[in-house]
């Protein structure tokens, strides 16, 4: 490809609504476009990196036995009743009306439509397992699209659905697409954990991220450096405390604290570690009757170690409170503690409470909890002796760096990543909400046990760029480069030497197969450098008439700080080494 | 590929709502399958063919200088406000709103946001031209959505907007889509014509439809067997006759044609040719005033030849015609006529009233048309004796079979034809709208001149099989067929020799490029073969116990009516005597 014939677009400026980095350089390189909040159009340059990922997806998917389809975009709204997700799905789920007035809504996944698919498709065990695949545009109408392709409304996701005679088989799906997923960000060339996901209301394990490692990603991955162990924080398990109960060594004592409501400053106040200290966190649940009217309510008070978050979704895992809960109002409180939040604690209430502990506060000795009294808290605290055992211990944390991880292979480490894919154990909740049966070996209907796994193709160059970047640009892994090499010429409009050498270099790199560029646009050396450092090629190849005097070429890796000579003669072999063509 | 690993699904019934051909072979050979009317899920059996559809677009669009990207679905109503398409387009646009109220439209095709592109990336006449397209989803929403993939509402275009600093490199961008469109059809292996088409508003000769022939297209093809010329019914010129005017022969009478309203029905009362009659239509045209209400109404008698169609977009260019026109009403007709549709003619009026005659109408000598009075017509008319001549002679006629060509080559042939092309000049009409200018060589703000370029991806398909099927289902060129060989053991779960022999050739035609699919799934050969005789696969080869015995394979293309043997040895260098590989 000659750059003359192609569309190359920098800018110098990222825009004033780019926030993140990625964001910032997609726009500079002229790889997006922005046509609206969150919609973007894929020029010329972004296109070439999207159409390389999408590639790669499509042929581990195929190698893994996945078989693509097309789905619609406009989906009638009666398939989305039937699961009830018509009516649930906030408004990210974009509802539209046909010319005659009819429902439809623009895919934000197709879960509907293929298991409408296989409902009237697949008949027999004897055609499962079936894998059914799209790359393909979808919609969710986000209250606040931003971060450029990372978090857009129109988005391009490979979203797959496998279809198994039971759960066996399911899980056996489940796993190569986890091995596919490995191959595929194997080969895209990008740093990146798969972790385990929380799998909701569905239960059990089988769910899982595919995380870029960036400093700058939104999730926080929790890894253990010793051993396999990745989850995300959600899931994360903090691993039962080994050590026993400290035993009392203080007397319980009602100390002043004024104007201390938070752990962190009672923890000063006092000159005592922070992690001896326990926050109380006031939950309720309440009973609906046949109505959905609320009859009766129940305080739960939850106690945290002061250096501890709490875990939301471990905490609807507890038992009473895994069918919703929600933060207790202040009447309630007052009600049952008979002080206002910053001082509460579990000795000294007003109306009983359920008390949840954590499982490292159970195991603590000596600890320091409001007083249910403004300005005061208890020192000194000791389970069973100054309050009753807790009604239960759970895990309901966030996991911290330096925990045990739950493998016992060392220390938990934190990192951030950015979610490009996910898997997930689906069961047969939408093939039991749309009847979707086939025929098992005894010849009668069962519902078919469905998976789903998404990868996300347009956030997926965002997250390489997060990862893979400086202060001059993008700088993109070979897999998935706009292109994998540019040549330089120097003064091509002068030098007949260059133009020659330059054009002969092109023609035999793309005759090898390789993704090659020719800069013909004119530019002066030091504004077609920039270009293409800020667009991230990854090899460049500079000719000018000085090194070509001496039967040399310049080489620059995008990650090098200097060029390096190469005979000319020598540069094809020497760009394999750098693992080109 | 092996059958048992894809989604192979065929139906022996259509649809009810199939009324064509192709729409009822696609769905019944699994290669969509309907989610709503007019919206389909390509299935994977299809989607390879659309796969191969796009390939060869993007490819030869490609050699053709054009850059590709990809403009979203989902367009603010903003831009389409610009060019008052957003108002004046009808409920085809698919108009929504977002969560936050703001107006969007499902891009029908991408005018407004190419243009907005251009107007803000190409700021230098150095960077023109510039061609960019698309091949990408897109949604009308048809009033009657029909005929499968033929007339639906999603759909997939390669949409193409070339953009150039004046009208001779607009014509040049043009000529090279002109060839471009010419190498992929020749790809397709399809039989076509490009047909000069009306370019409406715009004028000029720049816009050409490029037709699939098929008896059972919607649209008349006009070519002249032995030249070049081709155009479709709405452009093709009618010759201006070369013979004079016939003498007067016969004296003006007026005659009773009781109850004989139509010219068909009075040529035969009076035993003459139909070409001797002359039908009266009555148009008008309305003048407004600034608000838009009505201040005076012109009547027009059309005359044409009783044998001849009125040619709507013809008379759209008659002077006076050009700028809208509408029927008269039957008030209006008896106000200016004294008599009712049926009987009506230029002679004896009440009310002056336009004239304008079709060129053949011109030329007549004692002709036949309506006398004004019920049951009556005037026989032996002649121009300049019985009425003044005509204010205006035009060419307001449909051609017909046999009428000279324009170019004098001969006689005009008609066949039938489906629209899978348009190339269309715009000239200035968007970036003018849009105020979408570059700096031209004396540094001043020009108009872009425009063009734009479709073809239909997925409309394709369903030509392709209007053109070439039979009555045992689909027979696809070798081009764009979802496979091109299928290899088909007999009893291949019981003979080991059938199974190895065919997995052996599977795998040798594979490692050769060719798109094979091995039929594994261990049907009975008669409904093995139905199924990919109705799929269309081009290429067939048997392989069975009897004939591996004399060292033979069966091969039959899909429009031989029966197999011949082939030596297994040779399999290979008969396949690629026959195209494939």
């Amino acid at each position: 490809m000659k750059a003359s014939q192609f569309f190359v677009s920098t800018y110098k400026e990222a825009p004033a609504d780019a926030e993140v980095v990625s964001h910032k350089l997609m726009i500079r390189a002229g790889l997006i476009r922005r046509v609206s909040a969150g919609i973007y159009t894929y020029m010329p340059m972004g296109l070439r990196v999207l159409h390389k990922v999408a590639a790669i997806v499509r042929e581990e998917m195929n190698r893994a036995g996945a078989v693509e389809l097309s789905m619609p975009l406009v989906q009638p709204g009666e398939l989305w009743q039937e699961t009830g997700r018509f009516e649930k799905m906030g408004p990210e789920l974009l509802r539209l009306k046909d010319r005659h007035g009819r429902d439809f809504v623009m895919q934000p996944t197709s879960e509907e439509v293929v298991t409408d698919i296989a409902r009237s498709e697949l008949r027999s065990y004897k055609q499962l397992p079936v894998n059914l695949y799209q790359i393909q545009t979808k919609f969710r109408d986000e209250r606040r699209p931003r971060f450029g392709l990372m978090r857009g409304r129109e988005f391009i996701m490979k979203d797959a659905y496998s279809f198994d005679k039971d759960k066996a088989g399911a899980q056996a799906s489940y796993q190569i697409m986890r091995e596919a997923y490995s191959r595929i960000f194997d080969r895209f060339g990008l740093r990146y954990r798969a972790v385990a996901a929380d799998s909701g209301a569905i239960g059990g394990d089988l769910s899982e991220e595919f995380q870029v490692i960036a400093a700058t990603g939104e999730d926080a991955i929790i890894y253990c450096p010793g051993s396999d162990y990745a989850a995300n924080i959600e899931k994360a398990e903090a691993a039962a405390p080994s050590r026993p109960r400290s035993a009392p060594g203080q007397p319980l004592a009602k100390t002043p604290t004024p104007g201390k409501s938070t752990c962190a400053d009672v923890a000063d106040l006092l000159s005592i570690p922070l992690r001896t200290t326990v926050k109380s966190l006031v939950l309720a649940t309440d009973t609906l009757d046949e109505q959905g009217a609320i009859t009766g309510s129940q305080v739960w008070l939850l106690l945290l170690r002061g250096d501890h978050d709490m875990n939301e979704v471990k905490v609807g895992k507890v038992p009473g409170l895994d069918q919703g809960f929600r933060f207790a109002t202040e009447a309630e409180i007052i009600e049952h503690f008979g002080a206002k939040p910053g001082y509460l604690g579990p000795i000294g209430l007003q109306k009983p409470v359920r008390i949840i502990a954590d499982r490292e506060v159970a195991v603590l000795g000596d600890w320091v909890c409001g007083a249910n009294e403004v300005d005061f808290h208890y020192t000194g605290v000791n389970w069973g002796r100054d309050l009753p055992e807790p009604e239960l211990v759970a895990d309901i944390r966030n996991v911290v760096a330096g925990d045990p991880s739950p493998d016992g292979q060392g220390e938990l480490a934190i990192e951030r990543g950015i979610e490009i894919g996910h898997i997930f154990y689906l069961g047969t909740k939408y093939s039991k909400a749309m009847e979707a049966t086939f025929l098992d070996e005894s010849g009668k209907p069962s519902f078919f046990e469905m998976g789903c796994y998404g990868i996300g193709v347009t956030r997926l160059p965002a997250a390489a760029i997060e990862q893979n970047h400086d202060e001059r640009g993008i700088i993109w892994p070979d897999a998935i480069a706009p292109f994998t090499v540019v040549v330089c010429p120097i003064g091509m409009d002068r030098s007949e030497a260059v133009r020659e050498a330059a054009e002969a270099l092109h023609a035999q790199l793309a005759q090898a197969g390789v993704d090659v560029i020719l800069d013909d646009r004119g530019e002066r050396p030091g504004a077609m450098f920039a270009d293409w450092e800020l667009i991230g090629v990854p090899h460049r190849v500079v000719i000018s008439d000085r090194n070509l005097k001496e039967g040399q070429f310049e080489y620059q890796h995008r990650r090098q700080e200097s060029p390096q000579k190469v005979s000319s003669g020598n540069i094809m072999a020497f760009l394999k080494e750098q693992g080109v063509g």
